[in-house]
């Protein structure tokens, strides 16, 4: 359980909010892409970008040359935010419409990871985040591309997550309004694998493609 | 085609920046959620939330009793965020890795619509955006909805979008690895539609639901 802070103490809806690292973890690991606010000059500034967990640190990575990186190589503290819209919720009425979501929210500070071994963990856990079992069959990275590549962390302590589910809540009088109401739920979902045309060799599709789900919850042995 | 300014110009991979309006525009209108970063006592703060294009304004609305809301009312500027990730890029190094993507970027003060012809229009288009033809069915708005209601509108004016597409580019010597390349596209779909059980009445799921598809393109009539 993260402590609660000004931060991170969920105000609207309190109830659908959570501060435990089963709820923020899993949603952390299901995402694929987060979004990275902070200030430059005053200024509010944010990128979205792909990351991965490692234990309690979130981890991204990009160019050297990026300003984005070069940005928060300076410690900086930043906003981090993974969500999903899982459903739209269709009411009676107009004001009574929400969706149904996830998200995490986390305050860290950028810290930029120097320890090679730990570089080197942070990209193989990300690749194989994106895309579980990848890593073991591509070619690694090489003393050029790495020292062509920053990595960064954000340690998950000042963390929170907000979560709605469920269906539509009407006014007691509303029900009487004859419309559909309920749940469209919403899902990212994997399409037809595209064969890179270059290809030099037949190849099929590997299984850890053609079944991709990463919303599949990882099976508890 | 807007101006490139100091926060909009694309440094990296600049070639797959744009600027114009109807690269931005269809991004926009395609996404269902935006995420808004802003400084609040110098640190950086994030919200996800729904939105709705008319015009070159952008809007949101939420509870007069949000902090969100309330700390966007002073007029601040903010950075708000639409992004999609449409495809995992699989190529034969780790490095060479990417995701196709689009996203729009924009930078504007927080303006509280008070005007209540443009705010109903901003809540009437919100949720034909988000579901198109649902205004028409539900019950609209109460005085004392509208009165719990804040709108605020941001001006598309500092923006840009930047996309990537198509398949992986590998090193040449790379094309010699035997592992499958080439690109797993996502996308955010619609399942099966949830009837809420407390239903008064039999009625079918509206076509507008069964057939939600929010990438499809309007027709051009």
């Amino acid at each position: 359980m993260y402590p609660v802070t000004p931060n991170t103490k969920i105000s609207r809806s309190a109830k659908r909010g959570a501060y435990d690292e089963a709820t923020i973890n899993e949603i952390l690991d299901e995402g694929l892409l987060c979004h990275i606010a902070y200030v430059q000059d005053g200024q509010p500034m944010m990128i979205p970008t792909g990351y991965c967990r490692i234990g309690n640190k979130i981890y991204i990575h990009g160019s050297v040359g990026s300003h984005f990186m070069r940005n928060l190589a300076d410690g900086r503290k930043v906003c981090l935010t993974v969500s999903f819209l899982d459903g739209l919720v269709l009411a009676r009425s107009a004001f009574s419409h929400s969706v149904n979501y996830r998200s995490v929210v986390i305050f860290s500070p950028a810290t930029v990871v120097t320890d090679e071994q730990e570089r080197w963990a942070a990209l193989e856990a990300f690749t194989n985040h994106v895309i579980p079992g990848r890593w073991a069959e591509v070619r690694e990275p090489s003393a050029k591309e790495m020292k062509a590549t920053m990595v960064i962390s954000f340690v998950i302590e000042e963390a929170s997550a907000k979560v709605r589910t469920g269906g539509p809540n009407d006014d007691e009088e509303d029900y009487q309004v004859p419309v559909w109401a309920g749940v469209l739920p919403l899902k990212l979902q994997a399409q037809t694998p595209i064969t890179d045309p270059k290809m030099l060799f037949e190849m099929p599709v590997p299984s850890y493609v053609l079944n991709y789900d990463k919303a599949a919850k990882p099976k508890q042995d």
